[in-house]
């Protein structure tokens, strides 16, 4: 081991490398990189979102592409660190087309970990501080047009007489988040949404929801929170700041706007999409469409036996606003994931008699717990301290690649099981089924791998540990009577509610919808590893599958996620619009094979 | 003189100080100033907004104050500076009831202006950052309420059957600024606003105005505009802005209400004011009334002879919105500040033939000019890349007192004329009467002594140097006509439009009209300085008259002043309020005399 300080060697490593790929010499390229090795890149290298695993990889990679892409000045950003052996840094480089930050981990003198994501096109960077436009004019012109007039006759016109390149369909973080990123590239977007008013798509969710991942996750591009603003967001006042954010960004927003319709024309290539806004019919003929309808896609609803002869109510838990009217009821909420322990304590808040139903193991950590052992570090008033900003923070998250994402985070949930080992004793003793995900890897891993199974225990497993909330589990949902849940163990739950809190299907799911059912095969599922673990089949993707990439539909996109996703993914989706938006030709090397269809 | 370094002098002196105030020694105190000296305080020692200038002002203000105020710990914050012989600093400090920031010019190794400014009242601290809410109740509770049922809750109730500690009158900036303010103070607020949005104080400005300062001027408290708003923020696009403010700051902002009439119920205590709400009538009982209804006050139309027989169209600049309906016709601007010289470009920009009526000296400097010589090096991107946030450029402004700004200018604006002596060559040429001021100290003084009498040139003077808007000087209206307004000199200027671009009366002018005449005149005049210059009659005053500070009514405020002032004073006077809503003893020291009726 070499005795020179983290830093230096980090900027020795990107002087070889920078040296290295500006000589085209792929050999020497390689040889900077360790075994094992990964190389995670969002667009600079490969016009993809794509990781390279292993040298052989490498290699393949930059004999494609490395003629045409030009990469050069990599330049270490503030100091590198040293954590658990690894030397680790961000940094900045540039290539013929693009300018790109990364983040690079060393094992010894050689690459483990890099990861290179764009961050703009050269010559069509976004106008920011030193750059921002005047506003004003000076001088005075005849005829001139004023901010108003000019959002105006955009308003107007956009849609009508003239075209926008690109539709986002989906209102929410994801849509609006990406909405911000193109308005500050220049490229002309609608974005259309069902509910009418902007931010609706968290005021209709149940009402005791606050966001579930802490403020310093949530921010939005370009507008963050103010520094008042709670640690857990209410979904109200997080409806009220993205009503907020589409004003203040100028996005060109169209409320009660339903998608009809959306059909691909090859030979022009654009998009035929027939939307129905407050009533009326308007087609639009974008060049790309984005389908930001939430990545957790179309409800499932099980078809259990006789659901349609029950007398009560019945709902997804997408329906699900408060149970108000339900004190006194029996309710059963089948599932055991999130959505139906908010909603199983939000019923017992409201004197219901409530039952929950659990078919599966679910992975539950105390929200307190998974801040402290999970998010402290980067996510956090401290890390802000530390000078660990959200934007810094996202690129650390991003530079693990998903292959040790499961491995670096099983020694975490240890510490977390030992943690609250009371906790888990007494869900235990009431027959609560709890993992923390097949190979132990935890909340992350299961939301990247199917963005379900588990709950971030905000208070309701108190409840289900004393009996507050009644809990069958390891039981299946045999049918449904005009009063009750017949469960497969025989015992039948009265009901005068049942809350299907059974989760969703993939976002293809929506192109199947809107598109066609080709269309969505053709695309294959979305999200999911391959991890090969449950509700995850392999092969091994190492990305997820169609986000925020292209697909094998032209024109076609997937944009959706948390926060901390619709903020990072956006620059680097809308960078890939922008793109072809300019006519720069975008070879995509590593496309994805279809191996599941949606 | 020492070697030390600045940092090390302004220690030393802060130890002294601290010292000797701790140790009650006046004297002492009185010697750690220089001759001449200023100390400028802001509530921190005598709950007031006043100048202590000499030696013997401030020995006698701590006779009267310092054992009950417990002035403490007086700690510099950052490194000090060393301009034009002065050394200067940041600080923070702290008394018995308050924490304090200020800023401290030696010269030598004695103070010659100290600023004492509150930030907050101790146990009472804004809750921000490391103490934000959590904004979730952990844990699962009946009959919760969420953010969204005390939201509504607080606003069926508010001004109904509870009522506001404060109402502000007037939902621009100013109000909302304030309002924002005791809202994270949790003092409960109304603001009323006549305009059915937020923001429409802006909007209904004329059409193709942009805010005269730049961005970095123009914060609001606690949500900074984002990095690529534009320098000059156009003013619909700063409506906007402030109507999401209203929302994401939680203000309870009534729109389309109006104030009928108030009246202050001596033995209650409290105000009697009669609002009408989109047509109906409330009245609210506040404890404290603000009047944030624009520092300009009340429109000023002077009563020409024959004014009413005249045939076209006659407004005063605030009803201006656009020239569209101008085109060809004749039209007369009287006035030659700022809104008469933009209105006269607008016109001509919408092909009217127009004339300026100048009647008395204006300045005039060019917008760059005064961003390159004034405000670069405080406010500007600049300036933020050098560690000056708009926080701390508000405390360097507000540390120099008022007897040191028109001396402080005059250098400037001597650089100024020079710079731009083509301009004011050709101004001459065409009889524009131009002036820096009395006694050369520009804008920023006149904008004190009397908000008005300058033009920040966007382009207008231009049109007036080539004769494209044609100017009248050195003369009077002496009277209006049907179709005309006829001159002091005899000239006929044949009208279809007449604007008087004559500006505003004091603030009191609001008092007289929404309380009563006899209350106006107890509290006097407000704004200016007592300068003695035109418009400002002395006595010397040293402070804005009534300005964010007691006045002779009980429980009556002036909320005002541009952008700057918006964010600045508005903690100032916040604090104020919050001191009286928890009942703490607020002794007035240095109470303003009126020497001038409102």
């Amino acid at each position: 081991m070499t005795q020179a300080s983290p830093t230096a060697r980090v900027t020795t490593w990107l002087r070889a490398f920078t040296a290295a790929l500006r000589s085209g010499d792929i050999a020497t390229t390689a040889a900077l990189f360790d075994t094992p090795c990964f190389w995670r890149d969002m667009v600079t290298f490969t016009w993809n979102i794509t990781t390279l695993e292993g040298r052989d990889a490498i290699t393949a990679m930059l004999e494609a592409r490395l003629a045409e892409v030009g990469p050069d000045a990599f330049r270490i950003v503030g100091e590198a660190t040293e954590i658990d052996g690894a030397c680790e840094a961000e940094f900045v480089f540039e290539t013929r087309l693009a300018r790109g930050q990364g983040y690079l981990r060393l094992r010894g003198e050689r690459c483990w970990t890099l990861l290179t994501a764009i961050t703009g096109l050269k010559g069509h960077e976004e106008k920011s501080g030193p750059t921002r436009d005047s506003g004003v004019v000076h001088g005075v012109y005849k005829n001139r047009k004023t901010w108003l007039e000019k959002r105006l006759e955009e308003e107007r016109e956009l849609g009508h007489s003239t075209q926008p390149y690109c539709l986002i369909i989906g209102g929410g973080q994801g849509g609006m988040a990406l909405g911000a990123r193109l308005r500050r590239l220049d490229v002309p977007t609608i974005i259309i949404d069902k509910n009418p008013r902007a931010g609706d798509s968290w005021r209709n969710r149940y009402k005791s929801l606050c966001l579930h991942d802490a403020v310093w996750q949530d921010h939005m591009p370009y507008l963050p929170f103010p520094d008042h603003w709670p640690v857990f967001i209410p979904k109200d006042q997080m409806g009220d700041w993205l009503e907020a954010y589409a004003l203040i960004m100028e996005l060109n927003y169209w409320t009660s706007t339903r998608c009809v319709s959306a059909r691909y024309d090859d030979a022009a290539r654009e998009w035929n999409v027939v939307v129905e806004r407050a009533g009326a019919r308007v087609t639009l003929r974008p060049k790309q469409l984005v389908l930001a309808t939430g990545m957790s896609g179309v409800p499932l609803v099980p078809s259990f036996p006789g659901a349609t002869s029950f007398k009560g109510a019945q709902l997804h838990s997408s329906a699900y606003r408060s149970g108000e009217a339900y004190a006194g009821k029996r309710c059963v909420v089948i599932g055991s994931n999130n959505s139906a322990h908010d909603i199983c304590a939000d019923l017992w808040e409201h004197d219901a008699e409530v039952t929950m139903v659990q078919r599966s193991p679910t992975v539950v950590v105390r929200s307190e717990t998974l801040m402290i052992f999970s998010w402290e570090h980067v996510y956090s008033e401290a890390a802000v301290a530390r000078g660990i900003t959200t934007e810094l923070a996202d690129l650390m998250g991003a530079s693990v690649p998903h292959r040790l994402t499961g491995p670096r985070a099983k020694p975490v949930y240890d510490r977390i099981r030992d943690h609250d080992k009371d906790l888990y004793a007494r869900l235990e003793k009431v027959g609560f089924q709890f993992d923390f995900g097949e190979d132990g890897s935890g909340i992350a891993c299961k939301y990247a791998r199917r963005g379900s199974g588990y709950y971030i225990d905000v208070g309701a497993s108190e409840l289900v540990c004393d009996g507050r909330i009644k809990l069958k589990s390891r039981v299946a949902v045999e049918r449904i009577t005009e009063n009750s849940a017949v469960l497969s163990d025989g015992v039948e739950l009265p009901a005068d509610l049942i809350v299907y809190a059974t989760g969703y299907g993939s976002m293809s799911g929506w192109a199947a919808q809107l598109i066609s059912p080709e269309v969505a095969a053709k695309v294959g599922l979305c999200w999911g590893l391959g991890s090969g673990t449950s509700n995850d089949p392999g092969p091994w993707e190492g990305e997820l599958r169609n986000m925020w990439k292209p697909t094998h539909q032209d024109g076609l996109w997937f944009q959706g996620g948390n926060l901390v996703q619709a903020r990072f993914f956006s620059i680097i989706l809308a960078l890939q619009l922008k793109a072809r938006a300019l006519g720069i030709p975008t070879p995509v090397y590593g496309m994805q094979q279809v191996h599941h269809h949606g």
